[in-house]
C-alpha cells in the first residue's frame, strides 16, 4: 500500500461560540456549527480541513469519507471529481455539492504539504505577497445574546451597534485590535437611510479608507439603485444588493460604483450568464465552495480574463479556514481588494495549536511551515464537538432565533 | 543561500531535422530551431525546458536567465512576473512575452518535482488520465528536401504527400507506426477542392475517426464557408479557416462544425472578444504560449466556464515539450479532444536520455518519474548545438525556402 493513499477520512462536527451578529436573515445564534477534517495518509500524515457545518454537510462529507479511502492523495482533481460523482444522486446543486469538495481538497493539499515540507501556497505556484490584506467586517449587533431558557445573557466586548455612531464605534475598535484598514459593513438590517447614514458616518471616521456595504439582498432593484446614488463616490463596492443575476444586471446598468457578489455567482455554471449580462464587476471568492484552492486560482484566472475584479467571501470560520484563505489569496496575484474575515468574532474558540492566527495591520502573514502550516489542538477539538454534541444543533437558523425575542419577525426578501 | 534558489539558466539554441513539411506560408525547412533550458538550483537540481528558436527568443530568453538568477523555483508565478516585467519595455505582445515565461516555468515545475520527488502532473493537481491521446498531424509534403547549394537531396520515409491519395497513405503510416485514431490535416496548400478531397478520402479511408482541417488563415471568409458546407458532417473541427476575431465569428455563423483557433486567440487579452463574439468552438491551448503548465490549468478553466472546448496546438517539437504537453493534458479534466503533436517528424533528433517518447495506441503514457521525467542526453545536446552553430540560421522562413525552389511563390493570406 503507497504511503500516500487515504486512510480514513475522519469528520468531527464542532460548535463555537458566536456573538449577536444581525443580518436580512435575522441573528447569528450563540453557536456557530463547523466540522473539522482530519485526511490521514497510510504513513499517518494528516491533512487538515474545515467546512460549515449543520446535518446536511455532515452526511454528506460522510459519504465522501467512504469514497476516498484508497485513493492517491496527490490525486487531488481526481478525488473532487470522485466525491462530486458520489455526491450527485442525492444533491442536485452543484453549488451544494462544492462545500463537500472543497473541503477535501484543502485537506488534501495540506497533507501534500507536509509530506513534501513545502507550504500549501508553493503548491499553488508560490507566494506573490507575504502578508494577505483583510477588510474588518462590521455588523449590527446586540450587547448580548438575550437570557434564554434559563440559560444566562452572554456578553462580548464588543458591544452594541444598532446606529451610526456604534458601528463607527466597533469599526474604531476593529481598527485599533487588527489594524484593518478596510471597512465591510453587513447591511439589510435597518430602513437602506440608517445604514446609508452608517456608511457615510464611516467615511467620516476614516476618510480614504475602502468601504463596502452588503445587504444581502435585502433590497429591490428599485431600492439598490437609489442607495447605490446615494453612495456615489463613498463605496469601493456595493455587494448583493439584489437577488439574483437579472436583478444585480439591471442594478449594475444605473449603479456608479461597482457591483460585488458572493451570492447571484456561487458556481461554475453561473459566471457566463453573468459575464454576459455585466451584472457584476467583482466577485467574492470563496475556496469553502468553489472547489477548492486550486480552483480558486482558476476562478481567479477566469476574472482576470474578463475583467472581473476579485475580492473574498467569508462565513464564520477558524484557523484552518483562515491559513487556508491566505496561501491561496497570496498565490492568487489579481487578488484586487482586501478579503472578508469574521475571524475577529469567532477565535476565540480557536482549535489550531498556538491559539489565533495573528491579524496585524489588517494583515495575516501567511504561514510559511509545510502544508497549511497550522496544527490541530486535540484538546480543543474534543471541548468543541462535545459542545457540538450538547448543543442538539442540526443546522443554521438565524430568522428562528430572532423570533425567539421578536415573535413578529418575518423573513422577507427583499424586505425594503 | 536557499538549496531552492536559482543559480542560472542556462539558455541552449539547437537545430533538428525536420522534414518538407507545407503549410500556408510555405515548407519547412530541413533544419527546425528550438531552444533547450536548463534551470540549475543552488543544490544542483537542474529544471528542463523546451521554447521555440529563433534569434529574438534567444535574445528574450537571455533576458529572463539574468532576471531569475537569486528566485526561490517554488515562486513560479513572481518568476514568471518578473520575466514579463524585464521583457515588457522591448517586447510589446503578451504573447510574445508568453513565451518565454512559459519555458521558464516549465523548467520551473520540473526541478520542483525533481526535488520533491514527484511528476509534474502531481504539481497540476495530479492526472486524471494515465495516458493522453494525440492526433496524426498529416501534412502535404514532398519526398525529398531537393538537392541545394551542393547540398545533396535529404530523404525521409514517409515519402511524398501531394493529392488525396498521399494524404490517405501518410494516414495509414501514421497509424501503423503510432496507432493514431484521429486526424488532423494541415492545408491552406492546395486549391480548397483539393484539400476537401483529401478530406473526403480520409473519411472513407478511417470511418468515424476525427478528421480536422487547418488552413492556417489561408481563406477568406466566404471561402471558409464553402469549405465548411462542403465538409458537413465529415470535420470534427475546422481550424483558423480565416484571419482574426471577427473574420472567425463571422464564418461560425454559418458554420456547421465547430471553428477551432490556435491563432486568433493565443493571449489573455483575446478571450474576452472571441468568446463575446461567438468566434471559436474549440480552442487549442499551448503552454509554450500560455503561460506554462498552471496557466494552461486555469485556461482550461476559462473555457470550462464558458463552454469552450479543449484541444492542443503543437509546433515542431522534441521530447522535452512532449512530456511537459503530457502532464497537463493528464491533469485537466476537461480536455475534450486529441491534442495535436509533430512529434512523430521530428523525433529521430531526440534530446533526452533514452531516445523519442514511445507513442502507442495514439497515446503518451504519463511519466511517473519526478518532475517532467525526462533527463537531457548532454552528447547530443551539444550535436544539435553545434549543428545550430554551423547553419548560422536566425529564425524560420517557410516562405523565403519555398521561393528557393519556386521564385514566383508568394505569401498571399488569404490565399483563396
Amino acid at each position: 500500500m503507497s504511503a500516500t493513499r487515504i486512510r480514513e477520512l475522519i469528520v468531527t462536527p464542532i460548535a463555537f461560540s458566536d456573538p449577536p451578529l444581525l443580518n436580512s436573515n435575522g441573528c447569528h445564534e450563540p453557536l456557530a456549527l463547523r466540522i473539522i477534517l482530519q485526511l490521514v495518509l497510510e504513513d499517518g500524515t494528516v491533512g487538515l480541513g474545515e467546512s460549515p457545518g449543520g446535518a446536511a454537510r455532515l452526511e454528506r462529507l460522510e459519504i465522501a469519507a467512504q469514497t476516498v479511502v484508497g485513493m492517491d492523495v496527490f490525486d487531488a482533481t481526481a478525488v473532487s471529481a470522485a466525491i462530486d460523482t458520489a455526491l450527485r444522486p442525492t444533491v442536485d446543486s452543484s453549488h451544494e455539492r462544492g462545500w463537500t469538495s472543497s473541503a477535501v481538497e484543502v485537506a488534501c493539499l495540506d497533507a501534500q504539504g507536509k509530506l513534501l515540507g513545502r507550504p500549501v501556497s508553493d503548491l499553488l505556484g508560490g507566494r506573490v505577497r507575504d502578508t494577505v490584506p483583510f477588510a474588518a467586517y462590521l455588523f449590527y449587533k446586540w450587547a448580548e445574546h438575550p437570557e434564554l431558557d434559563g440559560r444566562p445573557a452572554i456578553t462580548d466586548d464588543w458591544g452594541a451597534a444598532l446606529d451610526p455612531a456604534g458601528i463607527v464605534e466597533q469599526a474604531r475598535l476593529m481598527h485599533e485590535r487588527y489594524g484593518f484598514e478596510s471597512f465591510k459593513l453587513k447591511g439589510g438590517v435597518f430602513p437602506p437611510d440608517e445604514e446609508i447614514a452608517a456608511i457615510r458616518a464611516l467615511a467620516e471616521a476614516f476618510p480614504g479608507r475602502p468601504l463596502r456595504l452588503d445587504p444581502n439582498i435585502a433590497w429591490t432593484v428599485e431600492t439598490s439603485r437609489y442607495v447605490a446614488e446615494q453612495l456615489d463616490g463613498v463605496l469601493e463596492y456595493l455587494e448583493d444588493p439584489t437577488r439574483g443575476i437579472e436583478g444585480m444586471a439591471e442594478v449594475a446598468r444605473t449603479a456608479p460604483m461597482p457591483l460585488a457578489t458572493n451570492m447571484c455567482v456561487i458556481a461554475w455554471e453561473h459566471l457566463k450568464p453573468a459575464i454576459e449580462q455585466g451584472a457584476i464587476q467583482v466577485l467574492l471568492t470563496d475556496h469553502h465552495y468553489w472547489g477548492g484552492l486550486r480552483r480558486t486560482r482558476e476562478l481567479a484566472a477566469v476574472c482576470e480574463a474578463f475583467g472581473v475584479k476579485l475580492s473574498m467571501h467569508s462565513n464564520s470560520h477558524l484557523g484552518i479556514s483562515l491559513a487556508a484563505m491566505t496561501h491561496v489569496a497570496a498565490a492568487i496575484p489579481n487578488l484586487d481588494h482586501s478579503c472578508d474575515t469574521h475571524y475577529p468574532w469567532n477565535s476565540g474558540d480557536e482549535v489550531i495549536v498556538g491559539g489565533p492566527l495573528k491579524i496585524e495591520n489588517g494583515e495575516v502573514r501567511v504561514p510559511t511551515g509545510p502544508g497549511l502550516g497550522v496544527d490541530l489542538d486535540h484538546d480543543v477539538l474534543e471541548r468543541l464537538h462535545r459542545r457540538y454534541l450538547d448543543s442538539g444543533m442540526k443546522g443554521r437558523d438565524d430568522t428562528g432565533y430572532m423570533r425567539t425575542f421578536q415573535p413578529e419577525y418575518e423573513l422577507r426578501l427583499p424586505r425594503w
